[in-house]
Parts: C-alpha cells; sequence; structure tokens
C-alpha cells in the first residue's frame, strides 16, 4: 500500500480543500482570472504525495484535536509546496517540460501565467491563514510566522538561492547540509511545528513533535539522495558524494529511529507510519 | 519641490529601514544568499517615489500616532511592490531591460536570481509583519489579511492576470477599471487601511482613510493614464481609449477634491498634500 492509501480519509480531506478553495475564488469570474484559477487548479491537481499537508493532519491526530484544526495549515504548506515546484520548472530555473509525468505549469498556459499562479499560490497561504484563524489571532500570528520563516529568506528560498549558485570547487558538506536543511527540511519541519500551534500544544508536546520534525526532514532528505542517486551523474549538493551509499543508508536508519523515539509519549502513530515509509521507499 | 523633498523626514525613515532590513538577514552569509541579498537590495535601492510605504507613515502621523508605529506596514507594501516589479520587468512578462534608467534586476543577476529575489521579498513582508506586531496579534493578523487580500488573487496578481489576458475585441470599460483596482488600487488602499489598523484607528478614522485611499488608487491611476497616454500607440487597458484625455483630466480634479474632502475630519494635512502632489503632476 501507498502512503496515500494507508492515510486515503486524510489525503481525500486536504485534495478536496485546495480544489475547492480556488474554484470558491472564482466568483468574480473576470476572464484573465479564469485563467490564473486554472493554472493553479493545474498544478494543484498534479497529483503529488501531499506528504507536508497529510503531517499537518497527522500531527493534528497525535495530539487528539480534529483534523480540521490543522486544514488551514495543511492547505498552506501545500500551496507553499505548489508554487515553488511552478516557480522551480520554470525555463529560467530547471527549464522542466514534465512534472510527475505531465506537461508543467508553464507549458500548458504560458510562462506569465505560471510565473503568476506561483505568485498567487504564495500569497493566498498566509491569506487563509490569517482568515482561517482570526478569531484565535495568536495562533494566527504565530503561525504565519513559522511558516513564512520556513518558506522565505533563511528557509526554501534562500536555500534555492544557494543551490543555484555553487562556489568554485562545489559546495562543502557543510553547505550541502544547509542547502537541504533551507530548501526542504525547512518547511516539513513547519508542517508539524505549524500544526501544533494551530492545535495549541502544550510546550512539551510541541518539543517533542518539533524534534520529529526536524529528523524526519533530515531523513526525507536522505531517502531523496538515496532514491535519485546516480554514479554517472552525480549532483553538486548531494550528501552520497560526500560519504558514499552504505553510509547514507546507515544515517538514514539512525535518524529514523531518533524521529520515532521522539513521539514515543504521543498517540502518533500516523507520524510514526510515515517515518517508516519513508526510511523503506529507498 | 518633489514630493521625496517635501517628505525627506519619512522617506529617510522608510529606505534607511527597508535597506538595513536585509543587512540584517545577512549575519548567515552563505555564498548564496549573499547574491540573494545583493539582488533584493538592488532593486529595494532602485529608487522609486516610495509612494505607497509614504501613505502608511502619513497614515500614522494623521491619526496622532509615532510613524514607527506603521513602519512594518511601510516596509511590507515597499517590498511587495518591488517584488511585482521585479517579476514584471521579467522576460516572460513585459520584457523590460531597464527600471528608472538603471539595468532591470534580471539584467544584472540572472532571470533564476531575480525570480527568487522577488519571491524572498513577497514571502518576507508576510514574516515581518507576524514578527513586528506579534505582541499585539489581533493587529498582525487583521494587518495580514488586508495586506495579503489586497496582493493576491482578488488583488494585485489577479489583477495583472487579467491585463495579460485580453480577450478577442480588448477589454470592456468595466474591465478596465477592475484590472486598474485590482493591479494598482488594492494596494495602494491597503498602504492606508493597513496602518490604520496597525494605529488603532477608530471605526469612524477607518472608515474616512479607507473613503481617501480608494480614491487615491483612482485618482493615482487616472493620473498615471493621463501622463503615460500616446495617441500614437494606445494601451489596451487605459481608460483613456474610452473618454479622451479632457475628459480624463476632469475626473481626476473630481475624485481628487473627494479624496481630499474624505480626509477633513483628520489632522491629514500629509495625506491632502500627497493627493494633490498627484493632481498637479499631469
Amino acid at each position: 500500500m501507498s502512503l496515500n492509501e494507508v492515510f486515503n480519509v486524510e489525503v481525500n480531506l486536504i485534495e478536496q480543500a485546495i480544489f475547492t478553495h480556488f474554484e470558491e475564488k472564482a466568483s468574480l469570474a473576470h476572464p484573465g482570472y479564469e485563467k490564473l484559477k486554472d493554472s493553479v487548479l493545474y498544478s494543484l491537481k498534479t497529483g503529488g504525495k501531499r506528504f507536508r499537508p497529510l503531517l499537518s493532519l497527522l500531527t493534528a491526530k497525535a495530539l487528539g484535536k480534529p483534523l480540521e484544526q490543522a486544514l488551514p495549515v495543511a492547505k498552506a504548506v501545500e500551496f507553499i509546496h505548489t508554487y515553488s515546484l511552478i516557480h522551480d520548472d520554470l525555463p529560467c530555473m530547471d527549464d522542466d517540460d514534465e512534472r510527475r509525468g505531465q506537461p508543467t505549469n508553464h507549458k500548458v498556459y504560458g510562462e506569465a501565467m505560471a510565473l503568476l499562479a506561483g505568485d498567487a499560490l504564495l500569497t493566498e497561504s498566509f491569506f487563509l491563514l490569517a482568515e482561517a484563524y482570526r478569531q484565535t489571532p495568536a495562533i494566527a500570528t504565530e503561525v504565519i510566522w513559522l511558516i513564512s520563516e520556513a518558506a522565505g529568506t533563511v528557509g526554501m528560498v534562500g536555500g534555492q538561492a544557494m543551490d543555484i549558485e555553487v562556489p568554485e570547487g562545489g559546495h562543502s558538506e557543510e553547505q550541502i547540509r544547509w542547502v537541504h536543511e533551507m530548501k526542504t527540511g525547512a518547511l516539513i519541519r513547519t508542517s508539524v511545528e505549524a500544526a501544533a500551534v494551530a492545535c495549541q500544544a502544550s510546550p512539551h508536546e510541541r518539543e517533542s513533535l518539533r524534534k520529529y520534525a526536524d529528523l524526519l526532514g533530515f531523513a526525507f532528505q536522505l531517502a531523496d539522495d538515496i532514491d535519485d542517486f546516480d554514479p554517472n551523474s552525480p549532483e553538486s549538493t548531494s550528501i552520497i558524494n560526500n560519504q558514499g551509499v552504505d553510509a547514507t543508508r546507515a544515517q538514514l536508519l539512525e535518524v529514523t529511529e531518533k524521529c520515532i523515539y521522539a513521539v514515543e509519549g504521543l498517540n502518533a502513530k500516523g507520524l510514526k507510519t510515515v517515518a517508516e515509509f519513508n526510511l523503506n521507499r529507498v
């Protein structure tokens, strides 16, 4: 069974929420807006594992809260992840024609509309968080603070900037870890931590979940590296280049065990299953 | 005297704040991050009238509050305005090589870094608002709600999407107004309204300021249209195409008078001066 099959209730809830969100915004229905909406929905519907929003909902579950309490966080992190893929695929970045077996956004809607679709998704993330948690503004503010930090200059965007600026002689091992942590780890961690804030976790619960998310982010990157590794064309930023495949596998096992142990005190069956899936995919 | 000379105290405060913001973030100082920071700062430093952030500070003044209380809003709207210019100038959008007599961001830093600089500025806007108003989360949440709405799908980004999707036979007059309102008016209005919220304006004060900002946004667009109008190459979305130059000038005068009248009850000398400047520039 795939992760999406094991958690089909959660994944269905996420997909229904992210698809209807922009449909509901379409009431203005001006010509250019329709195309923007179509462009946004196209990328939201081009599948994916829904890994980040799933983490948000499973965090709610681990805290014994209704899934709906973390749903706005789940939507926001999926919108941000989707925007980053649309911008990443643009000709000036990775210049990809396909993603998940389908033409990339700009191949269907043109580069200008793809650029705007990404901008719209990013902006909408913060709007929906402010709107959804408006009645509990301390939660709204902290969730927005966490997610915008993870997505911005010291997080995802900063990591992408470092990734495209390879210094002479390549990145050092320390720099590789930084790029990974900023580009991928930060948003994964915030998917859990912001959900914990939205579900009013106690300081102790939040600390356990944060530790889990830190380690999961790292484990996720290690598994990605093992998955992507091709000895004939090593990527400049892969950890494997520095320590080899076997050592990376051993490290993945160790990090996963620590990750699962971090949430021992919670009722976190779902979160543990995610960490095991990540381990077993490579 | 120019607007920047009349309000040199306010403009200096704004420029110092927006320039130091990303310098202070540079403590990480990884190679790619340095270039991202340089790219962001390059566009922030390429001048401009600082029109939007000036409105935010003059709103604080009209309410008898210290300028610093609206400074985070001022920074956020200038960051968002700057990001929109960087993305607008990209080859897939307007493909401009110069802005304000200087090479555009992507001409200096490359398209990929320009794209990321825009993404970083947009994300940072919401981060800085959450951080600055964290102690008053109801204010933080409402300010972020207002600004993200103005910048997003039903505001600036939506307007840009409509603008690049010209229907067969051109936009109707109603559509032209919509594009203007969403693309330009929304962010100008929010520069005032979000500052009013940040300065804890009373409902009555906020209503007056909102009315002022609505009318100023419209007056600003009318003046821009008169300024840009070239009878030999009319743009598809100009109001002037539909009603002619003279009628547009008369309309600008009428809208400006209403705009100034809207803040009669406040100590709003600065805001009135801005409306007069806008009238007199054409």
